[in-house]
């Protein structure tokens, strides 16, 4: 892209043009050099906003609470921007086909944007801290990122967000699910949703004794907050509890702490990714169409090969 | 280390000598060269084994069906391993801990090891490879591959399976939760387990009508299999089907074409591994800890320098 068109889509990015934003996010999301030229120009304008991860179990309730916390947020003063970075979302329900940017029309300043999958695992929250930095330079303050409740990626949420709720449903075994997948430690507001079914206060309970088992590091005592996400019960709760955390963080310091390994985890992605995209080449380029069928018969041995290549 | 100690290892494998077994695959579960050393003088071993993965949400029974099936499947002549690459396996029960290696004596031959995840994202899968190629050299020729189930694990699984087998539970939603995960149209056997519960025979239909409308390619019909795992019940059924599906991809060619697919995911992800070991080490090199304080601060803009890297 000539240096014109960058500078033009960073001037209508400041704009909060969301063609210009869109498109931002879409070069930034792509691997190529370019997304570091744009982010290069973006950088002055980023750093501010407050990141806040929702994640939990497919059906929790993270689209409903999401929804409902975005009008109370917006009330405060916030600008508000939504990162889904979960394809079962509704939020993104139309990422695959391209169709990719919903507003809707009872919000007026929100900016919803899904991510897609970038095809390799890991890619798909590596495409959040850029995304987010499109965002804080069109002027959105608070960034609400949806992402996938599965593994590893809940886990990442830490490095891209500075509040991470955590959204539960009262179900047998989910506690014990979630401490498996190690997202217990890393939550600092717990919600368990659909509070209104049977079980709700013993997971309370379970959530209680577990957090007190796992030895946290003293400091912030995270709430367990009971809601109803669909009748907007107890929604008002988590965004107090939100917003004390962002508070406690930074009269402790840890504000600092945690902006730094966000800072550094971002900086590997973009790393990684440019090793990644080297990976693909470098396979063809070691082992073309014929060396391949050669190794399937036992003709030729791959590995000396890779270790040449890494001398 | 020194060759003479690596052909001892090799030799040790070759005899399956199970400390051999295990040093070797955590050897080439490592990232660091040794294990392409190793894995160049296994490589003439190494390539004959059938590969089943295992895979499922978690609770639906995948361990028990690997317990089922392993008798019946040393029965009928195999030499059976099980890699566990699920880190809420039974299975993998001790891997966190260090003692990954359970006989059991019930089997005697058996050899169950489970696969630690390496702390990155795609790591947990990325080690099958090189582990199977250890397993093959001991002179297993049927190696059962459970993944933990969980979005992009479960698809990555074709990448290192000859039959994928896909456990469900009659639950209202699972399967498009499957669908949406993407695993839908990557198994080869669908197995509904505790089939003794209501809803499994609506399942089934759900299932089948979601594999019409999914328009798969002609050919492999993938069956749907009512098993209740916790008895035994409609295990010899997966077994038969599983060893059909073998039978149909030889016939049909399309065995030559997966083991190529599974080759070269295989080589990619040894290349990613070195990469991706770069990746760290280049990370602290190209941003010490006064560079990220000054990013921080916005008096660095980080961007500019990996562009720089990368020219």
């Amino acid at each position: 892209m000539p240096r014109v068109s960058l500078d033009s889509l960073v001037e209508g990015v400041r704009r909060r043009e969301t063609r210009a934003i869109a498109r931002a996010i879409s070069l930034v999301e792509d691997s190529s050099p370019m997304r570091l030229e744009l982010l290069t120009q973006l950088f002055p304008h980023t750093g501010h906003a407050y990141k806040v991860g929702i994640t939990g179990a497919p059906g929790a309730g993270k689209s409903t609470l999401t929804y409902q916390l975005i009008p109370r947020l917006t009330q405060q003063g916030f600008r508000v921007a939504v990162l889904a970075v979960d394809p079962t979302s509704p939020f993104s329900g139309g990422a695959i086909l391209g169709d990719r940017i919903r507003f809707d029309e009872e919000f007026r300043e929100v900016y919803i944007r899904s991510l897609a999958s970038r095809g390799s695992l890991g890619g798909l929250s590596r495409g959040v801290p850029p995304a987010v930095r499109v965002l804080e330079a069109a002027g959105y303050d608070l960034i609400l990122i949806e992402t996938v409740g599965a593994g590893q990626l809940q886990v990442d949420v830490r490095y891209v967000a500075d509040t991470v709720l955590l959204v539960l449903v009262p179900e047998a075994g989910d506690v014990v699910q979630a401490m498996k997948a190690g997202i217990i430690e890393i939550a600092d507001v717990y919600v368990i949703n659909k509070a209104d079914r049977e079980g709700a206060g013993r997971m309370r309970m379970e959530l209680r004794n577990a957090l007190e088992l796992g030895g946290r590091p003293k400091g912030w005592n995270p709430p367990i907050l009971l809601t109803e996400a669909v009748n907007g019960k107890g929604i008002d709760e988590v965004v107090a509890h939100m917003l004390e955390h962002r508070r406690y963080q930074q009269e402790s310091g840890g504000w600092h702490q945690r902006r730094r390994e966000q800072l550094e985890w971002e900086l590997q992605s973009l790393i990684h990714d440019a090793l990644e995209r080297q990976a693909k080449t470098l396979t063809r380029q070691l082992f073309d169409a014929q060396t391949l069928e050669k190794i399937l018969t036992g003709a030729e041995n791959p590995f000396p090969r890779i270790l040449e290549w890494l001398r």
